[in-house]
C-alpha cells in the first residue's frame, strides 16, 4: 500500500499504537500526540540535530529501510556521545514521497526504534509531511550526568585519541556508489558497506571519558579526522600533529587500500568514532575504558601550539592537514 | 554567490557571527558550535518540531525569503502556545539546493532570527545539507511557568473558543496558486496571502490562559478548524457543536466568499490560531484576555457527550463534521 492511499493521519495513528510505552519514565509528563510533548529535564540537557537527505546522504535501494531508521538515530546519538552524554528522547522530522510504501516506512519506524530502544531513548513527538525525495531529520536530547565535554577545553601536549577505526565508512561508500569495484560476497566488503549504513554511536565510551573526567576536549568524526580534529584545535585554539601510521585501520581498510594509504582515513567522511584529547596521565585509565567497553581507543598524536598547526606526520614527511580535503556538502555532490 | 561557491562551513562561520550574543540566559551552558548545545531546563520543558518543504508547503516565489524565515519560526510558536507555554530555543535543519543564492539564505536566517528574538528565543544548533528542493525543519522547546494545556481535560459543556479569524490562510493560499483571481492591489488580497506567508503564533494568549487556568483543552488549528477540534474531542473523549454563524471571518474573507460560506473558515487549514475549550464561568475572564491583548476570542460553540459526535448548525440545519474535510497532506499535492 502507498502512504497516499492510506493517509498522514492513519498511519500516525499506526505508529502511535506501536510505539513502546515509556510509562515509567517521571520526566515525561506528556508523550507523543499533543501540540508539543511535555518534560521534566532535571541536570543538563545536551541538544543536536541532524538530517539525511536521498540522493544525497543515501540511496534508498542501498539497505533496507530498517537499517536506514537506524542510522538516523546512530548519527544523532553520535553528537550526544561526544558531549560525553547518553541520548533520552527523540523528535523525528520526515518527509516522505506519496507513492512511498507504507510497508518501507513501517521498516524505517522498527529501525529507528530498534536504536532508540537499545539507548533507552523514547520518540516524544515528530512529523510527516510529503516531500519530493525521503528526508529525515532527527533532533535528540540527551542528557549528561557527569558533565559536558565540550571542543574546547584541550591544551598543548594533550595527546590526542580516536575509537575504532577511521575511513571504513568512507570505503564502503565508494563500494556503494560503485566507485570501487569490490566482491559483494567477501567479509572486507560487507563490512565496509556496513560501517557506512550503520554506524555505531559510542555513548558508553564518551559517558566514561565523562564520568571520569578524562577527556579535555571531545567531537566525533562526521566530516572526517582532520576536519573534524580542526574544528577541535579551532575551538581550543591549539594545534595538532597525527602520526599516519598509529592510525587505526581495519581489516577491511587494509585488505583494499593497504596499510601505507591513510588519505581515507585521514579525510573520509561518516567514522562516527570518538576524537578527543587527554593528558598523558590519563593513559592507564583510558586504557581501562577501551577494555571494558570493547571498543579499541588509539593514541594517533599529540597537541602542540596553535601556530604550528595542524600536520600529519607521514613516512616521507609532514604534510599540513590542509593538503587532505574533508567532505564538503556543498563542494560534492554525492553519493 | 551560490552556496556550493562559498561553502558550508564558510557560510555556517559567517551565520555564527551574526548570532546575537545570549550570555545573559544562565539556561545557556553552551551554544551554537560544539556537537550539542548543553541547557539547563528548569520547571517543565515542552518540545514540538514541525517542516516545511519547497513545492509542498510553499513556493520559493510567492514571498521574500525573510518571510519564509518567519514563517518557519511562527508554525512552531504556534504549537508552543497552544500548550500555554514560551518558546525558549530552537533547533534548525536546513537542506539546501546547491544553485540557491548566499544572499536568500542570509535573508531567511534573518527571517528566522527576527522572529525568534521577537519571542526572546535563541538559536542553539542546527545543520545545513544538500537537497534538491529546500527543506526546513524547525525543533522548538519552549518552557510553561504556569503548566501546560494538553488536548485530553475538556469537559462535556464546556465551551468552544478560537482566537483571530478563520479560513484566511486557506483564502490566501488560493489566491497564490492562481485557483483564486484576485486585484492584486487590493487590501483584501493583500491581507489574505500575509495570513499564509506570516501567520502570527498567540503566544501571549495562549501564556495568559494557563497563568489563569481558563482552558481545560486547546490545540492550534493547523489543519483546519473541524479536523483539529476533532482532535480535541477525540483526546478528551467529547462531541462538539459548532455554530457557523458565530465564526470569526475577517473583511478580507467575507470580501470573497461572503459572511455565509463557511467551508474554508471551518476546513481550511494553516490558520495558527488557538481553539480551547473553558468552563461557562471562565466568559467574563476570556473576553478580558482579549481586551489586554488586542486578539479577537469568539466562542463558536460548546462541548456534548462523545456519541453526538462533531457536528456544525448551519442556517439550513445541522451536519456532520465529517461532510468537511481537513487538509491532509497526502491526499492533496500542494501547492
Amino acid at each position: 500500500m502507498k502512504i497516499r492511499d492510506l493517509g498522514e493521519f492513519p498511519f500516525l495513528r499506526r505508529l502511535r499504537e506501536r510505539l513502546p510505552h515509556a510509562n515509567h519514565d517521571p520526566r515525561i509528563r506528556l508523550g507523543v500526540g499533543d501540540d508539543c510533548a511535555v518534560l521534566s529535564l532535571p541536570g543538563l540537557t545536551v541538544l543536536t540535530t541532524d538530517a539525511m537527505i536521498a540522493g544525497v546522504h543515501f540511496q534508498c535501494e542501498w539497505a533496507p529501510f530498517f537499517v536506514l531508521g537506524q542510522k538516523a538515530f546512530a548519527v544523532n546519538a553520535s553528537d550526544v556521545a561526544a558531549m560525553g552524554g547518553e541520548p533520552a528522547f527523540a523528535l523525528l522530522s520526515l518527509g516522505v514521497p506519496q507513492d512511498s510504501a507504507v510497508e518501507d516506512l513501517d521498516a524505517f519506524f522498527d529501525g529507528f526504534l530498534d536504536a532508540a530502544q537499545r539507548m533507552r531513548t523514547t520518540l516524544i513527538g515528530g512529523n510527516m509531511s510529503a516531500a519530493p525525495v525521503l528526508m529525515i531529520s532527527v533532533s535528540l536530547l540527551g542528557q549528561t550526568p557527569h558533565g559536558s565535554i565540550s571542543r574546547s577545553g584541550a591544551h598543548v601536549e594533550d595527546e590526542v585519541y580516536v575509537t575504532g577505526t577511521l575511513g571504513d565508512a568512507a570505503l564502503g561508500l565508494r563500494i556503494l556508489t560503485e566507485e570501487l569495484a569490490g566482491d559483494a560476497e567477501s567479509a572486507a566488503v560487507r563490512h565496509l558497506k556496513q560501517r557506512f549504513l550503520c554506524p555505531t554511536a559510542r555513548v558508553t565510551v564518551g559517558k566514561e571519558l565523562a564520568a571520569q573526567d578524562l577527556a579535555t576536549a571531545m567531537i566525533d568524526v562526521s566530516d572526517g579526522l582532520l576536519q573534524d580534529l580542526g574544528h577541535l584545535c579551532e575551538a581550543s585554539q591549539v594545534g595538532a600533529v597525527v602520526e599516519a601510521h598509529t592510525l587505526p585501520l581495519s581489516k577491511g581498510y587494509r585488505t583494499f587500500l593497504g596499510a601505507q594509504d591513510w588519505a581515507l582515513a585521514l579525510a573520509g567522511g561518516e567514522d562516527y568514532e570518538l576524537l578527543f584529547s587527554a593528558p598523558v596521565t590519563a593513559r592507564p585509565r583510558i586504557q581501562d575504558i577501551a577494555d571494558r567497553s570493547g571498543c579499541a581507543i588509539t593514541r594517533i598524536g599529540s597537541l602542540v601550539p596553535q601556530a604550528d598547526g595542524v600536520t600529519v606526520r607521514l613516512p616521507d614527511g609532514p604534510r599540513a592537514a590542509s593538503e587532505f580535503t574533508g567532505f564538503n556538502h556543498f563542494a560534492q555532490s554525492r553519493p
